[in-house]
């Protein structure tokens, strides 16, 4: 319980490309909604540098240690898109900053809500977010020049931590169904050991049906308009949730809207669910990029760190602004829109909420 | 160039589930189209019995050796989908035969058109059909009862001759455009060797661009009515073509339309991208189930050895006939419509023409 605590430090990591003029909105926001609690001295909100591409490609490390040990001292992070390096890039081939704090921070649980209630879709992803195909995902083997290999693991503990969030989540919030998507049938050994640790899972909560579907299937299924509003909550393996919830996001207006729960033990951490889109960048198309999906992270932190109501102003304002937001995306580069001017907008609504 | 040869062989296999009803039917259109070649004795069609779950569970193998050889004693095979056993099943957790069949007949190129001209859609995907997260599906390994493991292989071979197929086919054809999908920010090592080696190739084919993008934001730009009409060719690891492709059939009126060439140096095969839909004949459906996706096998399968104006007037009959047979699927339980009037309406169509 965060409430408890005497202080609740929120770290905020600015990223990469278009993320720290993004991250800044949403810390805005949030700094507006909970300033009484920044006054009162009962909740910080503490900047954290140099989770950059250029100090990382510096200390050759997907998380400098000096950004590590910051982070390790705050509750929750509000993160913004951070670069992966590939082969052919300038920087070297590290791995990527969000799946190592991912793994740093031991957040097992990538929660990602889509809901676009006009159309009934109302799905919660629970995405494993420590193993499977990310698990030794920067640590493959070249055998010889010709033969390059990668591994998946999934682990007893890890797939029954995640099923258990999505069970739990399913039985406090009234759901009867929850969805294990995986490609049991051609990956038998790691996706077939998901199922069936799953399948042991549902046993414990008797007023909710499991069933399972592929992952190949499943991304037809959600385009179905008939047959997509019967998902509820969905738990998959680390790459099937990533595929999964960039598509399903797109009915909600793109990946650029979503935001992304990283939740563990101990810490959670809190982001966009796009990435640091340089190509905006480079093509000096800075000016203004849409800032929701952070934001909307950010209002899933106030939520987790137990601020409901004011959790909930936010999730009503992003709503009333989506139209209008979308107006700024699209018009931003000719009109000089401003990364500001959405969180004005998004404050002024709130006031008047 | 197989009107050189004495006479081409078609091996039929019928599957499981509905298969067996509905390729059926893709064979009678293709004897009605090629009556006079079977009569002069040009072509053969050769039913192969035998690929059936019960016998291959009786073996405990994914193809039963007496049906292998028989399928290396055709020229091309039309397929019907099987049923892939699992963990829990009544049946041995064998591989599933597609896959077993692909890697046996060096099938390498698994080619799979969608096609919506009223929406603009013309995309061919190649999905490597013999390696990447497939090439070992059945045989990861159980470290010990709570890790399992599995391994994703991508050799540059592999790589490089289903680029060239895709870049080749783009050249005959006149696109523009080879994008290559990928998730080579995590999957570092082999969809790594993936993308370079397309990046290679494509250094052979100048007149014709090649992007890459990663498959969970390619998931989202095929929903993206502004922008999916860009995409022309796509060349994908085995994974991510099954997952794209069964996605991309769903704009097209869904899996069950869709047909899939497996293409190898010596052999080919055609068949359903759907799966053998056990649920369907166990909730005594079997009454009618739409054909229509092995009955598009089966037109690629004749454009594939050289019957072009046969093949063209089959895509056409299943073009027209789309809207009708769509009534059937939704009405073949209650009006009794059974496998065989689709096909006999597709006759119909194509003496009209
Ligand atoms: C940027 C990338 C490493 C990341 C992932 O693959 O998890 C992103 O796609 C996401 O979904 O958060
Ligand atoms: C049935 C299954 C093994 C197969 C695959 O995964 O390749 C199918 O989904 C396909 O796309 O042909």
């Amino acid at each position: 319980d965060y409430k408890s605590l005497d202080k609740i430090i929120i770290g905020v990591v600015g990223g990469d490309g278009i993320g720290p003029a993004i991250t800044a909105q949403s810390q805005r926001v949030l700094e507006f909604l909970l300033a009484d609690e920044v006054k009162k001295g009962k909740v910080e909100f503490r900047v954290i540098e140099g989770l950059t591409i250029e100090r990382r490609a510096e200390v050759n490390k997907a998380i400098p240690d000096e950004v590590l040990a910051e982070l390790k001292k705050c509750h929750v992070i509000l993160k913004g898109p951070t670069t992966t390096p590939r082969e052919g890039d300038p920087w070297p081939n590290i791995e990527s900053a969000n799946v190592a704090m991912r793994k740093e921070l031991d957040l097992f649980a990538n929660v990602r809500p889509v809901k676009v209630p006009e159309e009934g879709i109302d799905w919660t992803f629970f995405r494993e977010n420590t193993e499977g195909a990310y698990v030794l995902g920067s640590q493959g083997i070249h055998i010889d020049e010709d033969i390059a290999f990668d591994f998946k693991v999934i682990t007893t503990q890890g797939a029954e931590r995640i099923a258990r969030a999505a069970f739990d989540f399913a039985k406090k919030n009234g759901k009867t169904r929850v969805t294990c998507v995986t490609k049991a049938n051609v990956i038998k050994t790691s996706d077939g050991k998901f199922l069936n640790v799953c399948k042991e899972v549902a046993k414990d909560y008797p007023g909710i049906e499991m069933d399972d579907w592929y992952i190949d299937i499943m991304t037809a299924k959600l385009i179905d308009k008939n047959r997509r509003t019967q998902f509820q909550v969905m738990v998959l393996p680390n790459l099937y949730g990533d595929i999964l919830t960039d598509e399903a996001a797109e009915f909600q207006g793109g990946v650029g809207t979503a935001g992304s729960a990283n939740i563990g033990k101990r810490y959670a951490m809190f982001e966009a669910i796009h990435g640091s889109a340089p190509r905006m960048v480079d093509e000096g198309r800075d000016i203004y990029a849409d800032p929701s999906s952070v934001v909307r992270g950010g209002a899933m932190l106030l939520s987790h760190i137990g601020y409901t109501k004011e959790a909930d102003k936010l999730f009503k304002a992003l709503e009333i602004c989506g139209q209008t937001e979308k107006k700024l995306v699209m018009t931003g580069r000719d009109t000089g829109a401003t990364n500001a001017d959405f969180a004005n907008y998004l404050m002024e609504t709130i006031e008047k909420l």
